[in-house]
């Protein structure tokens, strides 16, 4: 499937793959990096999600980037912005420009927050690995509970283009714990279905953990991601191209 | 949700809704079978469904109390009806107007049958309670595949009215190895807003098996069946009614 770029018109849609050619993720994400390592922002812990208070700067790159929601608060200088969990960890373990203040208010180490994100979301390990996955391949990826998929992914800010994939995240070959989806035939037809009538493709990705367990984010390099995509057959549609 | 009766406008939605007070569907069972006894009705085991080959008063019958499907063949005295597992053992062992044969050609007793549908579908013991709880209460009862459900229901004929409802038939209780449904958020996600979009709720019946096998039918008294539906909810629409 081609990226549908969004836009009244032609031409409308023509200045949204501009601006996106103009200003590719790779690029904003790497300016929201060097932004925070500078700031040396820092975040903290909050139920299921991280909060995190940034400059007017940041503001944007975090809008740009598609980390988080913001916050409404009445404070000022500062915007809030909430992170989720795999959003959280991604800016701390793999960009390395955000820290994570625990209860006591001192950084937690990338051990702790991994066993902190693993205390509120069973199958974290793969989880993450699926979304980092898609994040180091610099596709903008956003929860998909809407669709009824783990994440929806984007090829640049969800202004400029819609999605063109839902994905499930499952776990294959050593174990089948991380999600107990596409059982059956029946939530096949569902999830394509779907995602077929929003234009979507269904992307799987089967994390293999390879024999490696999940008790610290060291595991992570060796589990390795193999990715399907999955359409609706139609007889019709089909025959002859 | 009030039934959505079929038809171009208001007059011609009424007259589909007449049409299915004045010739409501246990009437239309009753004379089928009524029709299929008298006849000694016999259809034989065909890979994963039963054929059988009727008269011309009894197809159509069994087109209006939507029984399988029929197949075209070059004979001209008789039509072929494909049966699926549930609908053939329901006119055999429920309705007790069909007898089925095997591959010996003299018909299968309860308990061969059973068999048979067990070693075509797994879970059929769980299905068929489901199938005829739904049917005993008149429902029009249907293949989900293009839902991605189990069943779809319609309160009269299909050409009458559109279906209400998506069936996913789940073990509920001391065992729950009868269908991988419904075990992630991210699947009532999907299967409601897919089930939404088509002005259908999600119908989910919970079968308890008491403790009971399922090595012969007569498990099936001792089942209960649990009936809950599933509908979005959302924060705009439900506020104030």
């Amino acid at each position: 499937m081609a990226p549908r770029w969004k836009g009244k018109d032609t031409k409308a849609k023509k200045d949204s793959e501009d601006e996106a050619h103009k200003e590719p993720m790779s690029k904003i994400i790497y300016l929201l990096q060097s932004s925070l390592v500078q700031s040396d922002a820092a975040g903290f812990l909050s139920g299921n999600s991280v909060r995190v208070a940034v400059e007017a700067e940041q503001t944007d790159l975090f809008v740009k980037a598609c980390f988080g929601q913001p916050v409404s608060t009445v404070e000022k200088d500062k915007q809030w912005f909430q992170l989720g969990l795999e959003e959280a960890f991604y800016l701390c373990n793999s960009l390395k420009c955000l820290k994570i203040n625990g209860s006591n208010n001192s950084p937690q180490d990338d051990q702790e927050l991994w066993h902190f994100m693993r205390s509120k979301k069973k199958a974290f390990s793969c989880f993450y690995k699926g979304y980092s996955h898609l994040r180091l391949k610099n596709w903008v990826v956003r929860p998909g509970a809407q669709y009824g998929v783990d994440f929806v992914v984007y090829r640049h800010h969800p202004a400029l283009v819609h999605s063109e994939y839902g994905v499930l995240v499952l776990s294959g070959g050593d174990d089948n714990d991380c999600n107990g989806r596409l059982r059956e035939w029946s939530d096949f037809h569902c999830t394509t279905r779907l995602l077929g009538s929003v234009a979507k493709s269904l992307l799987v990705l089967y994390i293999s953990k390879n024999g490696v367990g999940d008790d610290s984010p060291s595991c992570l390099a060796k589990y390795t991601v193999e990715e399907r995509t999955i359409t609706r057959w139609s007889p019709q549609q089909c025959r002859e191209g």
